[in-house]
């Protein structure tokens, strides 16, 4: 059965995602679908560009992911899917594939992206508005069924990329910053367990600066020390992140995204 | 496979929609199971039926909605299955499906309606307070199993309506009023494309009236304004809708369900 | 098609749960997946528990259900999983089964355990702070495949249980206390149809006290009585609640959980 994931700023209250769920199943009934987020910050590609990248290799080789943060819906932007390693992306050329593309170009995974162009698979009425139900949706669906990508759209090869941050060198480390905030209050940054590289052999020695805050050492887990102490770690998918134990670390330090971290050792 | 949707004022915490969808399994294995919206402010049967009636549309032919915004659960308001043209809906009596019937005497839609009487297509035991699990979902999932219409209750033709509001007719043009905002803060009218008619050719004439506020001319789509910019536009689903371009119409007018809005030309 | 349901902490925002439903659909294709909540207090099992408890019975037999709420994720509790009476439990050992314990110990239910110790079914790297994704979802998706529970770990005997409140005897009734609060505000208490016997016979005469009110008399549903009224029943799952009839009582009477609740026939 494929596999289809929905990413989108559009809440979860109004109905929307509800009616593309239908759409899809209307073409393809046997589609599996699972929610991303639907609670990415309005208009914010560069959370779901984070969030893209972070999660779709989880998926199966060959699912289909529609990610729908699309401030310039209606306007010129295309239109677009792409095949990227093993899973398929179908939303706006927006920016929004750029982490993932990252990583496909460290991985030599092979890419391709076609601007969609062929009305036969989309709904038979397009709204200005709302693309996620009349383009996006139906043509995810038809990839779902096994219509190749380049019977969708038109091949083209410069894919939109965002400025996704990245950390620079200082003496003993890196300087990055926070990219992600979750519902636990974690702190994310953008500072990779590669930066870090040699110093994990020595990560009792790691100093970890946000906010004049200063944590001496990256533990493994929360479990090592004690309820309400701050501390720093790599999360799951590789990121250097700030946490407090069982509570809240973006409410205790006040950090929000783009706030500078720093790692180093002295 | 079978498609069957849900529409609660549940909220998303307590376990009740997941439930829901075990009853609905264990009677009907293979349904795919679509959320259009567990946030529908409690007890307002004018904003599910407004939801209900601009979604269903979208879902394949023979699926099945469940709605359960149910202020008289366990008192007498019939519990009800119905074939509203190509749809299904199980839910309380209490005038859900409206707006959906009103489509249907446009169109000239069939519909039929049943009150649920078969306790045998029911859990065996039936609590005062949560028919969602224990009518609902289970005759769902039988209709969605094949059973016909017929063998789940008793024919009625008189089915509960709300008073929808209409907007009125207004020197060169039509007053009508807020009947929803979405999570984005964009004000949906019941001003309707149709009631525009002749006036959407010279759509750059047209004043949009709300809160003291005047609006020049429709546009398509957020993207022909600068951010920030607030615009009026005809939605997705063919209704009058006033936003502010990436930002949120709702806080900035501070307009509420129920607030008039006027759309002519002078 | 095997059934699968999830309880976090997580909350919906992160892409944390889309991801645990790509791992499982990638290793069994056709698991259907209801989201029982997302939205558990950070770290706290007492609510798992008994939303467990209250919502795994409706399943269907032999269905799985993964809950991760994790405080030691990392640490050395044991990850698990269980057949408790018809169903299967995958997540950390931390007492969030005791409520269906208790029930299956009340029924005579069959029960076995095992320690989750055969990395073969985990994803080939385990994080230390994302269990729910790397060991516990893969897991479930092979349980769902038809993997006997004695193949994904060591058996035991001793799951971890903690303490549920229980209601106390007084003079004509019970003295429980708040265990939940609902997403309309409505209260329950750990007080059960159970507890409360023959009194229930005479209903109208079972005086509740909460919080400095009285109420006198249980009814059977909300429409027995006005909007606004404040009212007492049992709910749907056997527990004695304190409502507004289409309000908030928790909000009314500034109730929260652990707070004192006593029903009883002076």
């Amino acid at each position: 059965m494929p596999v289809i994931s929905l990413m989108t700023d559009f809440g979860i209250k109004d109905g929307t995602v509800g009616v593309m769920k239908g759409v899809i199943w209307g073409i393809c009934p046997e589609a599996q679908i699972s929610d991303l987020s639907h609670m990415i910050q309005a208009q914010n590609i560069h959370e779901a560009a984070y969030l893209f990248a972070r999660s779709i290799p989880y998926f199966p080789k060959g699912s289909i992911h529609v990610v729908v943060v699309d401030p310039g819906v209606g306007t010129r932007r295309r239109p677009m899917a792409a095949k990227i390693g093993d899973w398929f992306y179908v939303g706006p050329d927006n920016g929004t594939v750029t982490g993932l593309l990252e990583k496909a170009e460290l991985q030599g995974w092979h890419c391709e992206f076609v601007e969609l162009d062929q009305t036969k698979y989309w709904l038979s009425n397009v709204s200005f508005v709302f693309h996620g139900r009349d383009i996006f949706s139906p043509v995810a669906a038809h990839l779902a069924n096994g219509v190749p990508l380049h019977e969708v759209g038109t091949p083209f090869t410069d894919p939109v990329r965002i400025q996704m941050p990245k950390p620079i060198k200082i003496e003993g480390g890196w300087q990055g910053e926070v990219i992600h905030i979750d519902h636990f209050g974690n702190v994310t940054s953008n500072i990779r367990i590669e930066n870090l590289g040699d110093s994990m052999s020595r990560k009792e020695m790691i100093i970890i600066r946000v906010k004049d805050r200063e944590i001496k050492g990256l533990v493994n887990t929360f479990g090592e020390r004690p309820v309400g102490e701050l501390i720093s770690l790599v999360g799951s998918t590789g990121n250097l992140g700030i946490s407090v134990v069982n509570g809240n670390a973006a409410v205790g330090l006040g950090v929000k995204v783009g706030d500078v971290v720093e790692a180093y050792i002295p």
